[in-house]
């Protein structure tokens, strides 16, 4: 774990995929700065698409981002992991055949992670696939969703479960929009840094404990730095397993149990980093049940989720029963075998499919509820 | 030009795209007989996809040609062009959720150009991606859309607008199925078999001028060699530009004309084949007002055309305006500039953006009407 006290204004990483290598740039003020944009333009049309809560605060300086002579399309929708529909991502192809746009045009998806999944599986779908640069606005997106190329929408019957991998062809992160971020959603993208530290790197996971007041006071230089080493430890695992064969699937520390409770509470009620938070207090819970993990490094996990503001309880009304029937549909199941991401140790996430069924069950009878 | 004269019962090629490659059997026989599927099962579960004309047929000895003890599936669609539609694709995603298929699971794409492209577009966008097989049963997608991995559906302001480049398993192509294609259909396939000829091949050309009474008399020996070298030339086109950034557009030789004419009257009410004759033939009369084929050069064109049974006469109720506002949302356009796909001579196909406007539209408007 190397950290530099005091971070350059701008960092950037490469994501290794080949010829769908793309950079991450991380700094203040990247938003309205048309250096940053134009080089990952395909062609003179763009369309910047955004939601309704993002469209006022950011989308002029987006624009403005951009260089003169444009051929520039604004879309805005509504807000909310309920509208990461089909419908909404049709909409976007609507707008775009009424503008006439070509194989040669680029989109921009400018918000949180929702916006982010739909814009890139519209550029993945449209006529066959063009380029999308990804521009997030909020930490979980910075850290997590707008790296690696998996889009996508949810079904009423299961989340994320219609998408592409297609890869965007440059992150540009401006730490200025967290500025503006709810604490909720701070609290949420939070889960997504712990994530990395649990799977990963147990340094990085004791540097967040000492930091994370200042991470919550959105202290710049804290959060350039957990952004940075968040997107590292993503970029290594996607250019290992692109399309998650492998080690990719661990990425999905505590999504089982989190998809689940999104997808029971209905999308949007509870944000996807607190199900997630939930989910990885669940996941180690079981890991300690399996003898791989201490009672005090379960009790160290509960302490950093507590810290970032996240809940720590199920909701009150979903069952064991409840839980395994979404878990069931998990994407990461093989035949009819439930995968789980489980931790031999802190840092140090596994791929397990032989957890014995009833040390689950009792794991999600007994877990508190709200 | 080497074409044998008594071919082997089945024949193999082998589409070469990397890890993505994959063969395409041909020859009678091969649905009901589980050695030619079995191979290309990613899982347990699996799901036959089909339509209203095909199933009654072909349906029953499909899944015979399936192992024991899978987890099948079965789902039949409307038939028609105008049923090619996110609707219908959704309608498979969501049968394949009820089902609880998982990331394992394979489709099988059992019909015309329209199910593959469904089935594989459903297969593209499934958790992100799952296996198919192309098992086509008309002319036209045994030697056109079930190589090469296009697969998309129409939206109402374009063709095969939203889609995605998704390789199948195998395309398993069982002659047998042509015994019941109606004449109409088979004439169809034959424009993009010429095709073929046109843009690549004037020995293929010629063969198929000896040898289209033959193929239209359903002559099983000639059919097989006729779809053995069309899926030749495809793959290698397809080998060498899997993505058509280049040469794979020369495959598109009267589609943009074609395309144009299917969306003005409304897709299904012209075949896809039809349309592409036609535009092959205003392809072919622009190459000659640029002076680079002879008028006995058309004439060979409208003949061969003729010979398969397929019209020669462009709508009565499209003007030249017409083709032209469907011709600029054509994919192959870059920016605004308009793409064609001309034959520098017979067999010599090239991409041209540099046709003068004044030519192309005295060209529609002069072209002979119904």
């Amino acid at each position: 774990m190397t950290l530099t006290q005091s971070p350059a204004p701008q960092r950037s990483l490469q994501v290794a995929l080949g010829e769908r290598s793309y950079p991450i740039h991380i700094g203040p003020g990247l938003l309205g700065d048309a250096t940053w944009l134009s080089p990952y333009l395909a062609g003179r049309q763009v369309m910047i698409v955004t939601n309704e809560t993002v469209a006022p605060r950011y989308l002029a300086r987006c624009r403005q981002g951009l260089p003169e002579g444009l051929e520039v399309e604004e879309l805005v929708l509504p807000d909310g992991e309920a509208t990461k529909t089909l419908e909404s991502v049709s909409r976007i192809w609507d707008a775009l055949l009424a503008a006439g746009f070509n194989r040669r045009c680029t989109l921009i998806a400018l918000g949180g992670g929702v916006i982010g999944d739909m814009v890139g599986f519209a550029a993945a779908c449209y006529q066959r696939g063009v380029a999308f640069i990804q521009v997030p606005t909020t930490l979980l997106s910075q850290v997590d969703s707008s790296v690696g190329g998996k889009t996508g929408v949810n079904h009423p019957r299961g989340k994320n479960m219609i998408g592409a991998f297609w890869q965007p062809q440059a992150v540009l992160i401006d730490t200025d929009t967290l500025l503006t971020l709810p604490s909720r959603e701070l609290s949420a993208g939070l889960a997504e840094v712990i994530k990395y530290g649990l799977i990963r790197d147990v340094g990085f996971l004791g540097w967040l404990e000492e930091n994370m007041t200042a991470l919550r006071d959105l202290d710049a230089s804290a959060l350039t730095q957990a952004i940075e080493r968040s997107c590292t430890i993503k970029a290594e695992i996607v250019a290992e397993d692109e399309t998650e064969q492998g080690v990719r699937a661990l990425l999905n520390l505590g999504h089982t149990f989190g998809h689940a409770i999104e997808a029971h509470q209905g999308y949007g009620n509870w944000l996807h980093g607190e199900a997630v938070g939930v989910g990885m207090l669940m996941a180690a819970e079981l890991s300690q049940r399996l003898g791989w993990l201490s009672v005090a490094e379960v009790a160290r996990t509960a302490a950093i989720i507590e810290a970032a503001g996240l809940p720590l309880l199920a909701p009150a009304d979903m069952t064991a029963e409840d839980f395994l029937d979404r878990m069931r549909l998990d994407k990461k199941n093989v035949d009819s075998r439930l995968r789980l991401i489980l931790l031999r140790g802190l840092g140090d996430a596994c791929l397990h499919d032989e957890t014995p069924s009833g040390l689950l069950t009792e794991l999600l009878a007994s877990f508190p509820r709200r």
